[in-house]
């Protein structure tokens, strides 16, 4: 059992290793999942395929309809004082991802997001299929969300911005690309480690609190980054709060949504395989 | 083992789907409960029964009280700035299901809502019989619950709208019907994931989360809808309101408030049980 | 193992309870521990009984110091919405039940609260010999931190009301006692329901959540009954801030922050004890 | 087993010893670990000290990073209503805690806080080189973070104060050093209560919370204490902040965010150590 474990954990010495902090020091064994294969053939027949994407589909409908419901309430108030406020509205971004999270992670593993999708995608979680397949869900769900807040108060929808992602006077195009793009990291980086199965196998209690900091890490870079752009961090969201609206200042942005998004994810793939996994699979294998 | 468990979990793969992500890969024997009869003899007898419907009685009744008291306090403040805000009666409604749904699941199931009642009726989790005591012991509490708080500020109470739900100026009654419906969609289906046998089964760290996604989502509920209705996704709420309040404008739309959360709640029902749950029982039976 | 379990759970029905929602149904044998006697004359010379005494008084010392020191900076500023608000109190004083509660379970209990003390006192879970002690060394941590607090800006304390509680302008003295027994009651029936031993034994992993909710419930009591009283609900809180601030009107209606909390603790401890425990001791013993 | 557990659980008795509230009474051995060395040759040639150090790095970037974003867009907003308020600077501190602690307990220990590194130093978890080697990375990522807001926004950054911890006008020098003290002393008593071997050898299921109430910790002593000193608790983000704000204001106080958080740390550890610990290895070694 010595040497088996490397990592040092929350206030723990080297020789303290072999019972580490945060779990009752259960051995198990662990075997890394081999990459999925860019093309699965079984995969599109088993109705499992077809399933997850129904989830996503819904979850992110849910999703926008109450994220953008919640931003006109707020636009719509006489007063910020008088509604939930931009402090609400981080709060109903980064609820609802916990929420969808925990609902959705068994089914289709609870992405909601195309940014998300495509960093554990270059991680080779799951295949290309797959992963388009979530995206274009996605997708459509974010317009229907968007399409029936839009339905219910059309005229209020359109004077008060539709929820789209802009950058805001005062910001430069490329702060907002930065702003996108560490944000995401933040989100995607936390999804990386919530769901690391190394550390699964090691810590077998951590994963259930997965969805808490994965929807809190929304949470944060809302309140952070709402003066900037409304946060995107979800391509989703950005094209159907962009679609719906359909103004020509919210598309000519709309590049930003999602070139930010991507290159936060695939930092973050990256800082997860090349750094935080780095030794195990050097030293093990 | 092979193809026992054909879900796609949160960056998992085919391949992984032995070693189940959220987890320890227990693999359990699981056992699909038979739906409830519609009459169950037995039950009237038992004190078990005449319990779960006392504290279905005083958990409404709890609900009531503080959400109620929360609203006359934020309207009966100067400005709502001076009060806990919109924001802090969405807090008030998701914490109080939160801590009532953990208090109380293990002696009635924790529902605290006809419409909850209606949805787990409908996926035949407990008897007719069942069903309807406890949504006439939740009108009852919620009816005394929102009693004590006019009993509190008779004179502000009536002032400030007691707490009833309407559709508010600016929307629609067919926009409050929506809201309603995809609102307890939203609440009936994180009860059902949270609830699921076979998920209960499989990650059996998963339900002790279940009180939290399911208060979390009556609190983002309420950030998006409280512009529309005041939110009212839980028909005793909206009755007990409107029977101590007692205005013509309250009963007029009370119908919105029984026939949105029912509905809401026969859809996510039928979701869970098509869309959701539909392989396993197809392909293993 | 048939019949071992009345319970219902939520959304099950009587044929699945032999695998209860919301844990691996794992057959625990479960021992009721006996009645604490009411002096247990061993105790007093052991160490832990002073270290519970010395975290009862640095968890209240600590709870008072945050907590009105929250409650200054709000009444300080120079409208409530440049400052963390009302809601922002909430928070403080069910985030550090939260918090204390966390650290402090393992040592004292985690009491914190001399109503809690005297709730569980009832339930014979502790010596009266202990409780005395717990509350003398709860008491005595609130003035402490309280007095730090005027310690760090001293004019500004008196004029602002120094935290204490009274019944504000607009309420009888009746609502201000009805408040705090309600109050009291969901806070200690939410203590009962979280420690309930039987509990324990049955849903191994329910209370790793013990301090969430305990917290939730401290914070939901405070968003309805700020307005009222300023929210007692734990006589050491109420003592603490009187005896600093020191002025008549706040020792007028101190009786109600005692009288309260106390009638409260003691109904939770009946509903307990004589509802939602009464049929596994009726029907086994 | 008799005598082997002498603490005293919340609403337990001396006779229920044996069976712990809040676990399922496992009996685990329970070795303490040996202190850590001064020096620990061999650590400095291992990858996991680096990759500890670049998560440490990379972590307090991203907590300076958020967090002083959210402190600029509040203060940037017409009134402080229009923005996250007050309370939302406070979620961003606490809620970044808990997420990063989350996302890198399992690498470093998820310090992100020289203070923290500190108090687990002089409990001898671990050694001084790597000790220094956190707050070095912590600083660097600390002045990194800030400088990123600075650049998306360089001269709002300048007017608005950046963030930097001063002790504002009406407090004395010796409230603010009062206030971190304490503060700090609630964050590492926080950190010692969640990671305490012992206990997590006892109850096994309680270290999965640990994360948030560390969070949690970090966002009630900024409830309380932005209006003394903006909240410190941290030297690596008072630090940060001063660095790229730079002005001789905010290194005047300066000293306050280093002595205050260390003075903090260790009567953490000297509590913990003394008090909270001190049974055990007295009666049983």
């Amino acid at each position: 059992m010595e040497g088996k474990e490397e990592d040092v954990k929350l206030g723990a010495n080297k020789f303290s290793e072999r019972q580490p902090i945060g779990t009752a020091a259960q051995d198990k064994d662990y075997k890394e999942p081999p990459p999925a294969p860019l093309f699965e053939p079984g995969e599109i027949k088993s109705w499992s395929f077809y399933r997850a994407g129904i989830a996503e589909f819904v979850a992110t409908f849910l999703f926008l309809y109450i994220t953008i419901l919640t931003v006109m309430g707020v636009k719509r108030g006489a007063t910020t004082c008088a509604t939930v406020g931009i402090q609400g509205i981080a709060w109903a971004f980064g609820g609802m991802i916990f929420a969808l999270v925990y609902c959705t992670a068994g089914i289709s593993g609870g992405h909601i997001n195309p940014a998300v999708t495509f960093g554990l995608f270059l991680a080779r979680k799951l295949s290309l299929t797959r992963a388009l397949f979530y995206m274009i869900m996605q997708c459509l769900g974010a317009i229907c969300g968007a399409g029936v807040v839009k339905g219910f108060q059309k005229g209020l929808y359109e004077t008060n911005g539709g929820g789209a992602n802009v950058v805001n006077p005062g910001y430069t195009k490329g702060s907002g690309l930065g702003a996108e793009i560490i944000g995401t990291f933040i989100l995607v980086y936390t999804v990386f480690s919530a769901t690391d199965a190394k550390r699964s196998a090691r810590d077998s209690h951590v994963p259930i609190l997965a969805p808490l900091p994965i929807g809190f890490a929304v949470f944060l870079v809302h309140l952070a980054t709402i003066p900037i752009t409304g946060t995107g961090i979800n391509p989703a969201r950005s094209l159907g709060a962009a679609v719906i609206y359909n103004r020509d200042h919210a598309w000519d942005d709309q590049w930003i949504f999602w070139v930010g998004p991507f290159v936060g994810a695939g930092l973050a793939a990256i800082y997860h395989q090349i750094v935080i996994r780095a030794i195990p699979f050097k030293s093990r294998s």
